[in-house]
């Protein structure tokens, strides 16, 4: 079983990361961590109690940093709502965050371990990167680094990067060049996981109350990234990390040197992955180039329906 | 019929535009310029003869810079051979540039038109920004600029940029914003056209003089793809510029904002193409998405069989 | 009483600021913190201790960030020694850092404060950005920033940029934009204050502890700056700082509006310092532009002065 | 006697570089060349001939580029005026500029020549970097370049950057690293010559029809330096160069490292000077950093005082 601590900003694609990672016999997820992104900080720690509390497990949740390193801050309200998570309606709220905050939480569990703890990253790297900065021998004791974030192609939020990584990429260098093992998840493959009606419809059989926050959430999330984009599908970007912690054949990964662009204005946050060995650099990072689209949704409904059916009211 | 200057680096694949250029009932070829790139302007200017010589094709050769505008020099050696256009036999010389400079050919020639000169570039675009800068006038003699060149996606000389406006980022930019039409034929659409063996065969069926300077081009310029890419087949990057003028249904194209980026070492010479909008800057090029494949070689097989028949000797 | 945290990477002139900051009835000094710059964390937490000890001050020591936040690390043993305060030798050694990092101290420090503490730096500003990242709420609790770093002409390790800010450019980025009133103590005057012989000679007279140790760190630190860049003098740079809150009639500054760059590698932790107002941009710093050099020697023979008379043996 | 050719965009302060270049007896001026800087390319051709005809100087004007090789243009009106030589009033006009473009002939006449001519740029350098880049044989017939612009210190149009390098640092770096001999009179010396009112009356005593133009020009100069500066003395930054080569111990000169800054968008035109030889690469640059301000005054005297006396009307 591979110990996990979950760094996300829910984000509807986070939330789904989090229904992954909280009921897999493959992992045992120790804390979701938050961190500003897709909304603010005060938003995104509120989701991932809400999903978790929907959800009915007792996993803490840590709030982190609320803004991004060095560069000014980025929010990407028009896909995720107005909080962050729209779609959904919460009940009353009884889960909280801990007091402490992500990053010393992250240290100390970290240090606490013995090196077999795998820090997943769906949102901007913020709180990774300043534990690295603030106790640097944290390193040698993560196991590895999966994150979701960036692109060898081009990106979503500019034609140079992706979100994640534009929303920090100060972050994502500290974490690339961390010296642990990192695997990029990142457009280049996300893009082609596409929830279409299809799948909301077959995740909706399954009858679990998970399934129904996947629905609502997913009938949100297609809804506005088809009058944002124009596309029929939402991509579902952030449970890709998870599903290949469940199944480690999901993803086809290519060793490459990933250098995260800081210097420009235009290219800012632009994963520079060196896919055919240009530059003769040393492989830093695994990089995701391919999919099992078909068993990616195994992977959401078999976890799906593991969850406690729904007792209809 | 379209008056067109070609600016080339020849080059294996500039050397198949010229093929297409010098004789399609479609195109006025009005010269040829050359530019250091693939080679040194020396080898560039060679091969801009040989070919015409091979060909029987009376079109002059103006040869024009020999390094690019700002950054130091680039040479792409290992694709195309020690000369340049490595392969081939060429027979003795008879034909030779022209005495006068591109960049002076360009600007009088364009200056003397009726704005009804399409430039075509398979290089570096040192020579149509040294024209635009020392004569700003020409701009709005320019009919439209047609370039092999950029990628959306990733590079081929960097993980960011493509070898031509790598090669000469600044002369690229310069003619980006050069205010005339510009249609980008970048590595997202050349890389699908892979020149396999059995296009060589194919080609080489025809019979005629040219077909054979293909075919021995060819087989070159593959195996030296198959060496240091480990690519079957090489992409036949620049003669879609000009089979894109021979039949303007090849390509489909996508108006977007399209800026070169300056700035970055990492990211030098990446187009930064604003495919889905993102940014909300205004549309300054026709970039290609898409090329019909077969109906490529169908234009190519076209042009080489116009070419005379080889006499056995 | 000004109260203040003085965060350092002692150094020969950071030393001086030590011992002007913890023995003038105008200011109480809470801590000194300590940085990686001049020399590593292991040698500048040492030397903040070893200074205390001398001057027989009781003043807590917490060690804090051991690398900058981005960029790769960067230390100035020419000047400081192997030690980073080669010189003096230090008696054995009782006095400790704290166990808690400077960081969590500084946050902790600030939180419990009515906003009357006056943080100075006299080092790279990592320890302040990372707090200020790490409790954003702090940045309204800083009274004023004083630091020694930056050049409104030119540096003194590349061409564009000083040491301190060269060191961590991305920290001082984050403090320069912090939102609270900073004066920026730069090369520009800093330069203007040589310690040469007579200086030496003149605080040798004195006669106390604490003047010893000013004329034995000093007599090292004039050599090493003959030696490495040929003058006379050294500069003693960090003590300024210090000083102009003792007098705040020491400094000439003027208001102006500082951007650190980031972007380039050539001018990377520039502090370009609008000096003329060219930009038009708002003030954000103080700066020195002129110092009163009489006075500031005055001001150290005074503090040195009002330690404890050196017992003979 | 040393041939040059003056480069510039008159500017008051051009205008006095071409009365001492025309009309002293050390130097040959072979031609005028003019360029878009101070003020639009029209504005400076027409100035150029003014000066020359108001001076009875039979030396021919020559225009070239009206805009920077890459950056977009940049105008300094608020300094020089609507024309760009506001203050006289000249008399209707007798002198034309050549018909042929300032860059061919500058490649023209440095072919023909035995390596002998100097070249002169007191304006942005975009003339003499077309020229390198169109022939670049002509490298090596410079015999040196002196060029006004540039510091080591901090700027006149950002806190980086002097306006001739900011208004086309591409250019300026081609002849930077063109290989040949070049002294860079920078902003650190061209401050120390301010042109107060006692010079202005003491040239005014002299009486002939230049020292009339030099007055006329500098009452209008020294009245704008006031209204946006707020100073006394506006810079005379020009025709330090020219002085230069009329007595060559006018100037200290340093000889170090010079890199122009491309990359940075705050910084970008910066000439980083590595005053103190921090960085360990090769010179290529003669730098000013000292000039004998009275010897410069007089040099002004004695070349007003060589021109025809006025006749009273």
């Amino acid at each position: 079983m591979e110990r996990i601590i979950l760094d996300c900003d829910p984000g509807h694609d986070d939330a789904v990361a989090i229904m992954l990672a909280a009921n897999s016999p493959q992992l045992e997820l120790l804390a979701v961590t938050t961190v500003a992104g897709n909304q603010t900080l005060e938003n995104t720690r509120r989701n991932a109690c809400n999903v978790l509390q929907w959800l009915g497990r007792d996993v803490p949740v840590y709030a982190g940093c609320d803004r991004p390193l060095v560069r000014a801050q980025q929010i990407a309200a028009d896909i995720h709502g107005k909080t962050g998570l729209d779609g959904p309606v919460f009940p009353p709220r009884t889960k909280f965050p801990e007091a402490e905050h992500a990053v010393p939480f992250i240290i100390r569990t970290l240090m606490a371990s013995d090196g077999d703890i795998t820090m997943v990253t769906t949102g901007p790297m913020t709180n990774l990167a300043m534990a690295l900065r603030l106790e640097p021998r944290i390193a040698e004791k993560i196991r590895r680094i999966v994150l979701m974030g960036g692109s060898y192609q081009n990106g979503n939020v500019t034609p140079a990067a992706e979100f994640n990584i534009y929303a920090d990429a100060e972050a994502a260098h500290i974490c690339f060049t961390a010296g642990r093992p990192i695997t990029m998840v990142g457009l280049d493959v996300t893009r082609k996981v596409l929830c279409y009606s299809a799948v909301v419809d077959r995740m909706e059989r399954i009858g679990t109350r998970a399934s129904r926050l996947f629905v609502e959430l997913m009938r949100f999330f297609c809804q506005t990234q088809k009058e944002v984009y124009g596309m029929e599908g939402g991509p579902l970007h952030d449970p890709l990390t998870i599903a290949s912690l469940i199944d480690p054949t999901l993803l086809t990964t290519k060793p490459m040197n990933v250098r995260v662009e800081l210097r420009s204005s235009d290219s800012y946050g632009r994963t520079n992955c060196d896919y055919y060995g240009y530059l003769g650099l040393p492989v830093t990072a695994d990089v995701a180039v391919d999919v099992n689209v078909p068993r990616f949704w195994d992977i959401v409904e078999e976890c799906l329906r593991r969850y406690e059916p729904e007792v209809t009211p």
